[in-house]
């Protein structure tokens, strides 16, 4: 998480919501990404967008079954979705995100059998959000 | 809806699910494209995914809030936080999917203003999904 958090921090510095994500297979990382929204023009482009398609052209498959995914706020509703294709075996977020996250709004969307552990350095990811918003108005 | 079903027959030919859409934007087609996670290994290149990236590149701007995305199937959870992001005013869709489409796993997932109408070439659009699960087989 704290390789996810140097990512959200390089996102703050571009003027990108500060997000980032990795991907870890069997204690290696295999992708890391930060949300690029506003260079690329793309709403697609969240970190953990850009995580998934990076770590599936790393393993050359595009299921993440044995992978763990770091994220520094809870994954949307898009990201949710791409995650559960992917059948990531476990996420772990930081920061809630009460307003856009996955869980208000499709809480079946992930795999079954993905596991899902939240507020690991929330504190952190949340400020870096915070500080953003604050900068931004 | 014609040109998202052609996609989707290119998708087919290619060994793809076959889902094509389509984005237009004032009267003017200005995305098309089709389901590529095969060929690309990447649960992420839905058909809705790359035409909302390719149009938001086309107008050079990340929303869509002036255009309509034709589909040929319902958009699953992560397509339809995707069209969400990108505000698209409308958004048309051939065939129902009640296993993976987003009205039952996120019924919430769309902008508020975004306009849905279904079942348009819905025979045609899931007579090629049959098809091609009854070749895969």
């Amino acid at each position: 998480m704290k390789m996810a958090l140097q990512e959200a921090r390089a996102a703050f510095d571009a003027g990108e919501i500060p997000v980032g994500a990795v991907v870890v297979c069997r204690n290696r990382v295999i992708a890391r990404a930060h949300n690029l929204t506003e260079r690329l023009g793309d709403v697609t482009a969240h970190a953990e967008m850009q995580a998934i398609t990076s770590a599936a052209a790393s393993l050359g498959g595009k299921y993440l079954t044995d992978c763990t995914l770091y994220v520094t706020l809870e994954p949307c509703v898009m990201c949710a979705g791409a995650i559960g294709w992917a059948q990531l075996s476990r996420v772990v977020f930081g920061a809630s995100d009460e307003k856009r996250g996955y869980r208000r709004f499709a809480p079946g969307a992930l795999h079954p059998k993905t596991q899902v552990e939240q507020g690991v350095l929330a504190d952190e990811c949340a400020a870096l959000m915070k500080d953003f918003f604050v900068k931004k108005r």
